[in-house]
C-alpha cells in the first residue's frame, strides 16, 4: 500500500476554507504566493511519500529499541531523519535569522499532515523540535536563540519536550523535579519523566530537552514550575559538544503502536541546565506553545485517518464480492455496495472537515502574530485559542473511528497485520491521549476558552456560520440547508446554556459534565461549516469557467454527505450536553462497580 | 487486574429485562428454576475468573504458534481447555440424549458472557464446539449424531466451522472447494479454508471440521454448495481414532488480537469426509445455526466491554489527579472528575443495553423452539430473526468503542501493552468482522428479516415499546420520558420509510444505504427499551420492599443516563437513514479518490 499526499485537497483548504490568502494579505510573508504554497506541499508530498511511507511498515515491526542506557532508532530512521532536516523541513514556518524560511504555520502544518500520514511514529520527531523552537523563540534569552535555535531549525539538533512524572500527568502541578542553583548561573536537574517523545536516539549528536522542574524555593503547586534546557552532550561555546550531561533514557514504553517513536523513560542525576524564561513561570511559558503542539497532534487525526482511508479505499476498489445493486455487476468490487461507499464517502467527509479545522486553526495562529492591528490579533488570538482544543479533541477522535472503520472494510484481512490496515488502528489510539487528553481539551474549551471573552470568540464563530447559512441556499435546496441552520441552532443553545450555567454559582458541575459532548458538537458543526464553505468556492470556481469539474462537483456531494451523516446529529447533541452534573453524581463508585 | 463475572447484573438481566421465566414456562426445562439459574452463573463466574482470566495475558503475549504442520496453543490453554470441559460447560445446553444439561440457551449465552470477557480468544474454542454441535443436531444422521455428539458435548473432541475462502468471505456462493464421492458413502475433500478459527490445536486429541464444499454435478453459486464433515484423525466404528486424515493446517494468522485463539489456514488433499444434511443444502443448513452463533459473537462485544469498563474502573478508582468539582479533594481519582465519570456511566448503560438485547434474543431463541403453540413460536422466530443481526452488530461496535473508551481513561499508560487495556482494544476488533461483518448484518436485517413477515416482528417490538413507554411515566418524569417517546418515533418512522423504499421498484439502493444507520438505531432504541424495563422492575422490586436499594436505584439511574446519551441520538439518525442511494451513488470512485 502506497500513500499518496493529498495536495489538492490541502492546497484548496488552505486557500478555499481556510483563508490563508488573508496571512498572505498581512504582508508579513514577502516570499509568500500561492505558487510556493503548492510547490512546498508538492515537495513535502514527495518526502513523505518516496521517503517516510516505506518506513513505516518496518518502523511498526522492529521499532525503536533500548540497551545500555541508549535509544537506537528503528532501521532506516536516523537517515530519514537526516534526509528530511536536510530538505529543510524543521525550518518551513521557523524566522528566518535562525536559517528558516519564515513561511507561515498554516503551511507548515498542511505540509506536516503529509509527514503524520505517511510516518506518524517519524513525524513525531520534528513535531517535538518544532515545539521546542517555538518555546525558545518565544522564552530564550538572546544567547539561547543564538546558540540553540540555528542548529534546531537545521535539523542537526532535535529538541524533545519532558514534562511528565508518574503521579504528575495531567496535573502538572504535582510534580516534583528539582533544579538547584550551581552559583555559575547554571542548574543541576534531578528527577525523572516519563512519557518522553523522541527523549534518546541515535538520528543526531546532541537532543536539547526542555525540561520542567522546581527551584528550591517555589511554592507548591502549578506556579511554582520553572523550565529549564538540559543539552545531551555539554555546549562548549563555540556550539561544539562536550562530555555526556547527566541525564540518560532509563528504558522505553513497550506500545500499542508507533513503535518507531521511543518513548523514553528519561532519569536527570545531577544534569547541567539552564533557565529558559523566568523563575516559577515555567507553566505559563510552556501554554504559550501549547496551541501549536495541540493542532500538530490534531493534524496526526488528520493524517492517520487519511492514510487509513486510502489503505480501505485501494482494497474496497480492488475486493470483489458479490452483486453490485447498482451496476449488476455478479462480482463487483465491494466499493460498488452502498453500505461500503457510504463507510468510506462519511470517512472522507470527516477527513475533510477536520483538515480544514486544524488548517483554520493554523491561519488564526498566524494571523494572531501577524493581523494589522491589535484588536485583529486579538480577535485571531481568540479564534485560535476556541479552535485548538476543537482541532486537537475532535481530529483525534475522528482519527481513531476512521481508522477503525478502515480495518472494518478490509473484513477479515483488516485483523491480519500484515494488511497494514491494524497499525492504523494503533497507531491512531494515542493521539487522543498525548499531548492533554481529549478530556482535558474539553475542559479547557469550556473552562478556560468560552468564558475568556464572555463566549465573543464563539458567538463570532456562530455568526460568521449564520453568514454562510445564508449563502448556501443558493447552491442547496431542502434538507443540507435545513440541517446547517438546525446545527447552528444547536450550537448556540448549547453554547448560550454553558455561558450561563458558568455563571452560576452551582454550575460547575454541570459545565464539565457538559464538556466533551460540547465538544464533539463544536467539532460536527464548525466542520461542517467548513466543508460548506469549500463547497461555496467550488461553485463559484465552477460558474468562473473552471474545467475541472469532477473534482469540484465533489467538494459539493462532499457537503451533503457531511450534512446527512453528521451534522444531522447535532441537535440531538444537546441531550447529553444538559444532563447535569447531578445525574452523574447519582452514578456514584458503587454504582459503576455494582 | 482481576475480573469480577458481572452475576447480578446477568441474572437480573435474564429475570427482568429479557424474560427468562417465560422460558421455564414453556415447561421444556423441567430441571430449570431460579435457583439453578444463579448456581450456573456463579459457577460460570468462578471457572471464568480463576481459570480463564489469569491465562488472558500470557495467551496475548506469546498466543498460540504454528509449526510443522501443527499448531500448538498458548501457554496453560490446553489444560484450561480440559478443566472447562470436565466443568461441563460445553453441554450446558446441549440435549441430555447427548450427555448435556438440556437448560435454555439463554442462560448459556448469559454463562459464556463470563467466558469471553475472562479470555475472549479461549471462549472462541467452545463457541465454535457448540455451533457445530448445533449444526450436528439439526442435520446430522442418526449415525452422526451418536457418534460425535456425545463427544463434542463432553468436550473430548472440539469442532471447527470451516466456511471462508480467499475468494469467498460475505460472498460464500464463490467458495470451490469440491467433495467426490468414493462410492463407499464417503467423499474425498479437497481446498483450502482461511480464518479456520481453532482450526488445530493440541488440547483434544480429535477436531471434528464442519466444511461447506461442492459435489461434481452441483450448481453454480449459492445453491451448489454442500456440508461436509471431515475429522483430524479417522474414527473408527467404535469411536476410538485411527490415522490421520487428508488435512492439515498451513500456517496461521499473525493478527491484531485474540493471539491465543489459532487463526488457521487448512489444506484439504483429499481428505476423508462424510455428507451432513441434504446435498446442494450446506448454505442453508448453516443458516439454521446463524443465529446462534451470531448473537454469541454478540455476546462477545459484550463480554469485552465489560472487561475494559472494569479495567477503566478500577483505573479510574486508583489514579489520583487534580481537584474534584463535587468533593473538592485536592487529589481526588479521576474517577471524580465528571468527563470521567460521564465516561464510565455511559459505558456502562451501554453494556447493560448490549447485554439486554443479546439474552433477549436467547430467550427469543429458546421460545421458538419450545413455546407452547406453532403461534407463539412463529412470533418469537420472528423475534429472534429480527434481534439477531442487531444484537450482533450493535454488540460489537459497542465493544469496540467501550475498549477504546476503556484506553482513553486510562491517559498514557493505557497506550502502554504492560497496562493490559490495549488488549481489549486490540480483541474487540475482530467481532464486528467475522461471523458476517456488520455490514453484513445490517443488509441481513433490512433484506431479509424487515421482508420476511411484512415487517411484523418490527412492529409488534414497537407495539411493546409502547406499552413501556405507557409505564415509564410513572417512574421519571419529563426528558427521560420525551427521549424514549421521540425514539420510538424515529424506529416507526424509520421502519415505515424502509418497508416503503422496499416495495418501490427503485428501492434497493435507497434500502442498502439506510441499512447500518438503522441498525444502530434499533439497537441505540430497543437497549434503551430494555433498560427501562430493568428500571421499572427494579422500581417494583424497591416498592415490594427489597433491601438492595442502592443496587436497584442504580438501575433506575442507568436507564437516565442511557437516555440522556443514547436515545437522545435516536431521531437524528433519521438523517443519515434517508439519505439515498442516489447521493452515495454521487460519490464515483474517483470522487472518493479525488
Amino acid at each position: 500500500m502506497t500513500y499518496r499526499a493529498p495536495v489538492r485537497d490541502l492546497a484548496f483548504t488552505l486557500e478555499a476554507v481556510a483563508g490563508l490568502d488573508q496571512v498572505a494579505a498581512t504582508g508579513a510573508f514577502p516570499d509568500y504566493d500561492a505558487d510556493l504554497m503548492r510547490a512546498v506541499l508538492d515537495a513535502a508530498g514527495q518526502v513523505s511519500e518516496e521517503v517516510l511511507a516505506p518506513l513505516n511498515r518496518i518502523g511498526d515491526q522492529q521499532g525503536a529499541t533500548y540497551a545500555n542506557g541508549a535509544v537506537t532508532a528503528a532501521p532506516g530512521f536516523a537517515d530519514a531523519y537526516r534526509q528530511f532536516a536536510a530538505g529543510g523541513w524543521l525550518g518551513l514556518a521557523a524566522p528566518t535569522h535562525a536559517g528558516g524560511q519564515g513561511l507561515p504555520k498554516a503551511l507548515e502544518l498542511a505540509a506536516y499532515e503529509t509527514v503524520h500520514a505517511a510516518n506518524m511514529a517519524f513525524g513525531l520527531c520534528p513535531m517535538l523540535s518544532l515545539a521546542a523552537i517555538e518555546a525558545l523563540e518565544a522564552h530564550g534569552t538572546e544567547h539561547q536563540k543564538t546558540m540553540y535555535l540555528p542548529r534546531m531549525v537545521s535539523g542537526e539538533w532535535t529538541g524533545a519536550m519532558c514534562l511528565t512524572e508518574p503521579q504528575a500527568g495531567s496535573d502538572l502541578g504535582a510534580l516534583t523535579s528539582t533544579a538547584v542553583p550551581n552559583g555559575d548561573g547554571t542548574y543541576s536537574l534531578t528527577g525523572q519523566k516519563i512519557y518522553i517523545t523522541w527523549g534518546d536516539h541515535d538520528a543526531t549528536d546532541n537532543i536539547v530537552h526542555l525540561v520542567l522542574a522546581r527551584l528550591p524555593d517555589a511554592p507548591a503547586g502549578p506556579k511554582g514550575i520553572s523550565l529549564f534546557l538540559a543539552n545531551k552532550y555539554l555546549v562548549k561555546p563555540d556550539g561544539s559538544l562536550g562530555d555526556r550531561n547527566g541525564f540518560r533514557p532509563v528504558g522505553i514504553e513497550h506500545k500499542l503502536g508507533i513503535h518507531a517513536s521511543p518513548t523514553c523513560v528519561m532519569a536527570y542525576e545531577g544534569a547541567i541546565a539552564e533557565l529558559v524564561g523566568r523563575p516559577n513561570e515555567g507553566l505559563s511559558h510552556m501554554f504559550t506553545m501549547m496551541n501549536a503542539a495541540r493542532v500538530g497532534v490534531g493534524m496526526e487525526g488528520v493524517g492517520i485517518a487519511e492514510r487509513a482511508y486510502q489503505h480501505a479505499l485501494a482494497y474496497a476498489a480492488d475486493r470483489r464480492q458479490g452483486r453490485s445493486v447498482w451496476t449488476g455487476e455478479a462480482s463487483a468490487p465491494i466499493l460498488d455496495h452502498p453500505d461500503v461507499r457510504r463507510t468510506l464517502a462519511v470517512m472522507k467527509a470527516r477527513i475533510a472537515a477536520g483538515r480544514a479545522l486544524c488548517l483554520s486553526t493554523g491561519v488564526a495562529a498566524d494571523l494572531a502574530r501577524h493581523a494589522a492591528t491589535e484588536d485583529e490579533r486579538q480577535f485571531w488570538k481568540g479564534r485560535e485559542d476556541l479552535l485548538t482544543p476543537i482541532a486537537k479533541a475532535w481530529s483525534t477522535d475522528m482519527g481513531v473511528e476512521v481508522a477503525s472503520q478502515g480495518v472494518q472494510i478490509h473484513g477479515g484481512m483488516g485483523f491480519v497485520e500484515e494488511t497494514g490496515a491494524a497499525q492504523h488502528y494503533r497507531d491512531a489510539r494515542i493521539a487522543p491521549i498525548y499531548e492533554g487528553t481529549n478530556g482535558i481539551q474539553a475542559m479547557d474549551l469550556v473552562g478556560r476558552k468560552l468564558g475568556q471573552d464572555g463566549g465573543a470568540s464563539a458567538k463570532a464563530v456562530i455568526g460568521e456560520m449564520k453568514a454562510t447559512l445564508a449563502e448556501l441556499a443558493r447552491l442547496y435546496d431542502g434538507k443540507p440547508v435545513e440541517r446547517f441552520a438546525t446545527a447552528i441552532g444547536a450550537v448556540e443553545d448549547a453554547t448560550l446554556w454553558i455561558l450561563d450555567r458558568k455563571a452560576a454559582a452551582d454550575g460547575a458541575a454541570d459545565v464539565l459534565a457538559a464538556a466533551a459532548p460540547y465538544l464533539t458538537l463544536m467539532g460536527d458543526v464548525i466542520g461542517g461549516w467548513m466543508l460548506a464553505k469549500g463547497a461555496l468556492t467550488a461553485k463559484a470556481r465552477l460558474d468562473a469557467g473552471d474545467t475541472d469539474v469532477e473534482w469540484l462537483g465533489g467538494r459539493i456531494t462532499l457537503y451533503e454527505v457531511y450534512a446527512a451523516n453528521v451534522l444531522g446529529h447535532a441537535s440531538s447533541r444537546l441531550a447529553a450536553i444538559g444532563q447535569g452534573g447531578a445525574l452523574l453524581a447519582r452514578m456514584t463508585p458503587s454504582v459503576l462497580a455494582g
